[in-house]
C-alpha cells in the first residue's frame, strides 16, 4: 500500500482573530500528506524554491513522508499565500498569491510515486492533474480536489479530469457551481455522472457528506470550542480519508468508505485547532483514536419502537 | 401527556423556483402542531381573522389537533406573509408582512392548554412568550423559538424569556447573533448559561445540533432530491422534537433527546418536500417510520480497530 499526493507546497501567512503566523509551512500536499501519514506510506509530489529549508522539509520527513519527489527549483521561490479570516472564520479573504515555482510546475514522478495504489490530485490546474493521473496508471483509486477558479476558467479540462478519477472531493458550493444545480443531492448525482463513482461534499464546520452508488452518508463537524485557523482543513480531511482507505479499504466497501469519512473528519478537526500544520504534525495515536470515538459518540442514536398517533381526535383530558 | 403551542397562524403566499401558492395555510403554530400531532395530543393557541375558514381549521382538526384556543377576532384579518425563495432555497426574501390580528394578540389559554405538560413558545414577541410561559406554570418542559428581529429590538425581553425555559431552539446564525460569539460550540454554551439547559441549533439543510449538560449530538439533514418549499421546516422540526419528547421522554434523558432530534429531522424533511402543510398534513405512520430508519442508516458507521502508523520513516518498496 502507498499513497501519492500531488499539490501545492506553500508558505502561508495567515491572520485570524486568534493570532497570526508569517510564512508558515502550508499547501494542499503538505496538509494532505501529514494527515495521511498516520495511516499509510505517503509520497509528496510538488515544487519548492530556494527558500524552502530543512526545517520545512523536516516537518514532513519527521512523519515518515517520502519527499523524494519534492522538486527544488534553483533560483525559484516557493508558492506563497497570504490571507486573513474574519471573526466568523467561515469568511476568508485572500490578500496575496505568489505562484513562484508553482507557475511553471511540471510534475515529475519517481517510480515509487508512479507505482502508488492510491493517488490524490490536490487542487492544481486540471491539465496537470490529468498528466499525473495518466502517469499513475496503476492507481486503483484516485481522488481529486478542485476550486471555483478552475470551474470558471478551465471547465472543459476539469470535466476531462473528473472523468478519469474515482472520487471527487469538493466543497458543497463547488459541487453546486460545477453542476449549476442548487440541490446538493441532485448536484452530487450529476457529478457522479461525470465520472467519479464516489463524491464527497465537504461542508466546512457542518461536516461532510458521501454520495455513492449505494446511497448517502453524512457526518457533522465536531463541536470545537478552540478553532484558530481553518486553512488546510479540507486537505487534512482528504488525507485522513484517502490515507485510511489506502491502509484499510479499496474504495469499494461502503463501511470502509464511511470509516474513511470519519477519519477525514477527525483529521480536519485537529487541523483547525492550531495554525497551519502545528496540531496535525504533532498528533499522537491516542489523540486520533479518542477523537474517532468521540465522533462515534456524538453521532449515535438508537431506534426505539413507538406508537405514532392516529389522526382521529382523542378526548381532551 | 399533552403539548401546547403558541405562535402564528397565517396565510402564506410563497414563490419558489418549483412553483407558487397563494394564501396557503401556514404559520409557526400550524407547522409545529401538525408535526407534533403524530406523537402527542396537541393544542394550538393563536389568533385568526374572519378570513380564516373551515377548510383551514379542518387541516388541523383532521389531525386531531385541539383548536379550542384558536381565537377568531371579529372584523380582523389573519396574519399574512408573502415571500419568495431564490434558486438556492437557502436565500429567502420577505416581500410582505401584514400582522393583522397578530398585532394585538393577547394569548388566552383554556384550562386544557394551561395544563399541558409541555409547551412550545413559537416565534412571537418575547413578552408574549413570557406571559404564556407564566400561565403554563405546570409545564415540565418548555421550548422557545425566536428570530433576528427580537434579538435586535427586544433583547432584554428575550433574555428574560430565555431564563424561563428549558430549551432554546434557534438557527445557528441566531445563536451566534444572540451571544455575539461566532464559534457555535461556545455560543451554545453561552445560551445555556442564559437559562435553557438544552440548546438545539437548527442548521437548515445541514441538519441540527444538540447541546446539553451531557455534551453534544448532531444529525445531518437528509439528502432530498425534491425540495419545493422550506417555509416552516424549523417549526416542523420543533413539532417532531417536542411532540416525541412529550410522548416518550421528559426532556432529561439524553437517548430520548437524541431520538427527539431524529424525529425533528424527519418531520422537517417532509415539510420541505411540498408547499406549506401539503406533505406533513397527509403523512402516514409508515412514511415517518421509514424515514426515521433511513436517517439511522445514513448516519451509522462502526469502529474497527486499526493500527495507526508510526512517525518513523519506513523503507520504500
Amino acid at each position: 500500500m502507498s499513497l501519492t499526493v500531488v499539490g501545492s507546497i506553500a508558505f502561508d501567512s495567515v491572520r485570524t482573530p486568534f493570532g497570526e503566523r508569517d510564512r508558515m509551512l502550508g499547501g494542499s500536499a503538505v496538509h494532505f500528506s501529514l494527515a495521511a501519514s498516520f495511516f499509510t506510506d505517503t509520497r509528496v509530489v510538488g515544487p519548492v524554491g530556494d527558500d524552502f529549508g530543512d526545517d520545512e522539509l523536516g516537518v514532513l520527513t519527521a512523519r515518515g513522508i517520502d519527499t523524494e519527489d519534492i522538486e527544488r527549483v534553483e533560483g525559484g521561490e516557493t508558492f506563497f499565500w497570504r490571507g486573513r479570516y474574519e471573526h466568523d472564520l467561515n469568511v476568508a479573504h485572500t490578500e496575496a498569491t505568489e505562484l513562484g515555482v508553482f507557475g511553471d510546475f511540471e510534475p515529475k514522478l519517481s517510480d515509487g510515486s508512479r507505482g502508488a495504489e492510491m493517488l490524490f490530485l490536490g487542487n492544481i490546474q486540471p491539465d496537470l492533474q490529468r498528466r499525473v493521473r495518466a502517469e499513475c496508471d496503476g492507481a486503483a483509486f484516485v481522488g481529486l480536489d478542485s476550486m471555483n477558479l478552475w470551474i470558471e476558467t478551465e471547465r472543459d479540462s476539469l470535466l476531462a479530469a473528473l472523468a478519469e478519477v474515482d472520487c471527487a472531493m469538493l466543497n458543497d458550493a463547488e459541487i453546486r457551481m460545477l453542476t449549476e444545480e442548487p440541490n446538493l443531492a441532485r448536484a452530487a448525482a450529476a457529478v457522479r455522472k461525470l465520472g467519479p463513482r464516489v463524491v464527497v461534499a465537504k461542508q466546512g464546520e457542518y461536516g461532510a457528506a458521501l454520495f455513492t452508488e449505494d446511497g448517502f452518508f453524512a457526518l457533522p463537524g465536531l463541536p470545537l470550542e478552540d478553532v484558530q485557523d481553518p486553512t488546510g482543513a479540507g486537505d487534512s480531511f482528504a488525507g485522513g480519508f484517502l490515507g485510511y482507505l489506502d491502509a484499510h479499504g479499496d474504495g469499494h466497501s461502503e463501511p470502509e468508505l464511511r470509516r474513511a469519512m470519519a477519519y477525514g473528519t477527525v483529521m480536519a478537526s485537529f487541523n483547525v485547532e492550531r495554525f497551519g500544520t502545528e496540531r496535525v504534525a504533532s498528533l499522537t495515536h491516542v489523540e486520533i483514536e479518542e477523537r474517532f470515538r468521540e465522533l462515534l459518540a456524538v453521532t449515535r442514536f438508537e431506534e426505539r419502537p413507538i406508537e405514532l398517533r392516529d389522526a382521529s381526535p382523542t378526548p381532551s383530558d
